[in-house]
């Protein structure tokens, strides 16, 4: 019995590291395509955005099947429930990046990013890929190191947020509506990714340590 | 054994629909706060977040507890893990309704809404503050006639926010960037506000007739 469970906590864990994996591309593939201006691209994160969407599915699943044939205790059972915390932030990690993707496939052929705030938008493709890797690494790892990188990409990714928001609000700012609305709300996605993966963090670091760390941690 | 577990889902669901007498009086309140300048009003909404923020932990918490102490099966587990997400999407429309009054409060003594978008910020708040009244009527009273009218207010909300939009990039458009972001940031929250209303919907739907609905159906 126990090593059936074993074996389909295990499981559980893959299709959790397999989620992140498939947001790490989505969020990487959704930047280039918004980058690089290729349409191609935007519409695959697009498309493969279900696949996460199943997993999701898979994983919500599993978790009810292995409380009801198993009747886990203690961290089994606290591991079970974060994963279904879990899976959810990923799913939406891989919406906001497909929305990312959307805007890239609605300017085209044109970029829907203009030169003013090409670095900044830079800036958060990097640090939002580089948090999603970092989840994936977590999950596999549980290292808190990782845990702590995770959280200094999203501060770097609140920075780049304010930064664009107030360069929309100067006085030299002359962009029309559509450009405004493009860069306000490609703003908020990434960050809001960014929120995403320090929740995913915050859930590994509870199960690690026991410890909440503040605002945001519950299971 | 039996009246005690009873008693203790009794408990499971006051919780959820005390959360969402929060969440009526947040949107409520934020949206009244934003449309009449009232800025004690914006600041008591965003005071208040804390308990809800407080109780889906006690939520949380309750659903570990009774999954570990009383090992359910069938219904009453999904019950249970429904509970789990139902507290986490009134908490996001907690959030959500915090947003809102924080807009009013950055443009007080002005006004966050133009005159040329009152109409649909006025449409907003009414169908948000409907599903918000509905979704914890359903949570009372599990008619599935209540869902159905959430998902149609849902609707609404997606209208107003595809109009909201459209109007920023009209010709005869000539709001300033701080304008445009406070538009289409509202217009975003209140949209998100609606899907999260659909997404508690859903889940109670689910367990009441076990039919998932498709899309966001999951529980």
């Amino acid at each position: 019995m126990r090593t059936i469970f074993t074996a389909e906590m295990s499981e559980l864990r893959d299709d959790l590291i397999a989620m992140s994996h498939l947001v790490h591309t989505a969020i990487a593939n959704a930047s280039e395509a918004l980058l690089t201006e290729n349409i191609e691209l935007a519409q695959s994160v697009i498309a493969a955005d279900a696949k996460l969407d199943d997993l999701e599915e898979t994983v919500d699943e599993r978790c009810v099947l292995l409380i009801a044939q198993q009747q886990p205790v203690g961290l089994d059972l606290r591991t079970i429930i974060a994963s279904l915390r879990i899976s959810a932030s990923l799913e939406r990690m891989g919406d906001l990046a497909q929305h990312i993707a959307e805007s890239a496939r609605r300017a085209y052929p044109e970029s829907a990013v203009p030169a003013t705030h090409r670095e900044i938008v830079e800036g958060m493709a990097a640090a939002s890929k580089q948090a999603a890797a970092e989840v994936a690494e977590l999950l596999e790892t549980r290292d808190l190191n990782t845990a702590a990188r995770i959280v200094s990409d999203d501060d770097t990714l609140d920075d780049l947020h304010t930064r664009a928001y107030a360069s929309l609000l100067a006085d030299d700012y002359d962009g029309d509506a559509q450009t405004t609305l493009d860069i306000a709300l490609m703003a908020r996605y990434y960050e809001r990714f960014g929120d995403h993966a320090v929740g995913v963090s915050r859930r590994i670091v509870y199960l690690v340590t026991g410890d909440h760390g503040g605002e945001g941690a519950k299971i």
